[in-house]
């Protein structure tokens, strides 16, 4: 009931809904239609009511709770299903349980604060309360687990695309899974999976972007290398709508994916990756190698050539950029 | 203490070992040695007894509780930790539950009886009470996750060894994971992995052999499938000591792999693939493919020449040799 009265005030946009417009379509009497108005105003929605106009919504929440995200979502399958916490650990500790406990592909975990976020190798990953998108979602595709690494670069791809459409910020993907802009960290993408031999059970990905992050909120060694949405844009950013062109993005590029294979993303992956044709290094576990990022292969291993001209397959590095 | 006393005596073979040693070597009186080798019988081993001689073990019983294996094991870490289970739905459940709680590489899991084991594919395991080895393996390797099915090939080898090193019999591999004597499959090996993009967090491997099976044990199907080392040699064979060198050939090949790759481990895979080389049909979740198989890539995967002389990359099928 509340959901629907929401989409009707969003769909409107500026426009006025006239109470008895809304009585109608969900079936109430005006005063209840009153009742519900006083709901939303409770729950952060500024609501301005004209006499003989009706409803409309001025200013909205930045709330990332189920209906705020179902109201504006376009897919048919990603986050029609939303676990929300307020605030959890990490997302993908709550994700991998939901999917060992036969979770469908497309669940997605959403919290509006995480204490200990997950990053590559072990890191940690920084994501404070109200500001931040801390996301895992469930997929569960038919593929031999040599491939599930593609599915880091495809959802790149996505966040790319849902930024600039959110926000109109163009950002940089740093192999194999960052999202930069102007040089500073944005977005992370950490992809774990369960899979046997043949094939890949389930894979998790979490998502952490900094959203409404002010410069103060970044310790002073990570200001360095880290930045927000709003710090670049200006203004504050609304995370819902933002979470629904993750979605949207996300199951459009996956259809895709699925039908067609890795080489329809692999194209629009290199055209936002910074560091393809440049001399970059990459630190490994045990070895730093320095030389030139040639492309990546179907399996999202990046090729380096070094000074010798040979040919180096990087399978997990951190990427710094010869300026 | 039992323990000291068991591995004295298989030790020892066919020769007595006197009281006397017995009482000095674990600290204990005469009478106390009398007790314990009566706790031996009681667990099944045949004890003779002989004055002035002493004590020797005429037969051991089938057994393959942590002290059956640890006491033949020599292995540093392959085996030291052993959860041994009467009767469970699968090892491979129970294994995971462990790594996920923090389980060393090397830790296994045994069950003298498979209720539910699982095959590739979401296929069954038969293994019934007794006469099967069924048994999981925590491996915790630094490796990238498309690598990850290298270990598969690693264990197929390791056990292709131990089979030759206790029963003297010969087995071939049917790429990926069978091992097969005379066309019929006596080991299946289901590989199970939890990884991010960048690194395996933990491989658990399931091990299911036909060891003493009769052939009524098997279903008619099943029969022209599938039959037993017992079988094949004529006479039972001993599952702890056949585990013992299953598990430290799988340590050796992991050492080995570990410090110098997978080029050691492949072509020692290659020399016991019986589909190399010979016309193959691969039967594909969606597809069947003809053609030569021409070998396996660094990753595992079964290349396929068909015969328009283009190459295929299998990842995942059922293999069937043309004869």
């Amino acid at each position: 009931m509340k959901e629907t009265l929401l989409k009707m005030l969003l769909t409107a946009g500026d426009d006025f809904v006239s109470g008895e417009k809304i009585s109608q379509a969900i079936g109430c009497s005006r005063t209840a239609v009153w009742k519900h108005i006083e709901e939303l105003r409770k729950s952060g929605y500024e609501v301005e009511a004209v006499q003989r106009k009706g409803y409309r919504i001025v200013k909205r929440p930045d709330q990332i709770k189920p209906h705020d995200i179902q109201v504006v979502l376009e897919t048919e399958r990603f986050g029609r299903e939303i676990t929300y916490l307020e605030s959890t650990a990490s997302t993908q500790t709550v994700a991998l349980k939901l999917a060992q406990e036969g979770a469908k592909e497309g669940h997605i975990v959403l919290a509006n604060e995480q204490t200990s976020g997950k990053g590559r190798m072990g890191r940690g990953w920084y994501s404070p309360p109200g500001s931040s998108i801390s996301m895992s979602i469930i997929f569960r595709p038919q593929l031999p687990p040599q491939k599930a690494p593609q599915l880091t670069l495809l959802t790149a791809v996505a966040i790319v695309r849902a930024i600039k459409e959110t926000t109109g910020l163009d950002s940089d993907i740093k192999w194999p899974n960052d999202l930069l802009i102007d040089g500073k960290k944005i977005v992370g993408i950490l992809t774990e999976m369960q899979a046997d031999q043949d094939s890949v059970h389930s894979v998790i990905q979490g998502i952490g972007i900094n959203v409404n992050h002010q410069e103060e909120a970044f310790a002073e060694e990570i200001r360095k290398i880290a930045t927000s949405l709003a710090i670049k844009k200006g203004e504050p950013i609304q995370r819902a709508p933002l979470i629904a062109a993750i979605l949207k993005n996300i199951e459009l590029f996956y259809d895709l994916y699925l039908q067609h294979g890795f080489s329809r993303i692999k194209p629009l992956w290199e055209a936002h990756a910074i560091s393809i044709g440049k001399r970059i290094r990459a630190r490994m576990l045990n070895d730093v190698k320095f030389g030139v990022a040639k492309g990546i292969t179907d399996d999202g291993v990046l090729l380096l050539e070094d000074d010798d001209g040979k040919l180096h397959s990087i399978y997990s590095a951190d990427i710094e950029i010869d300026q």
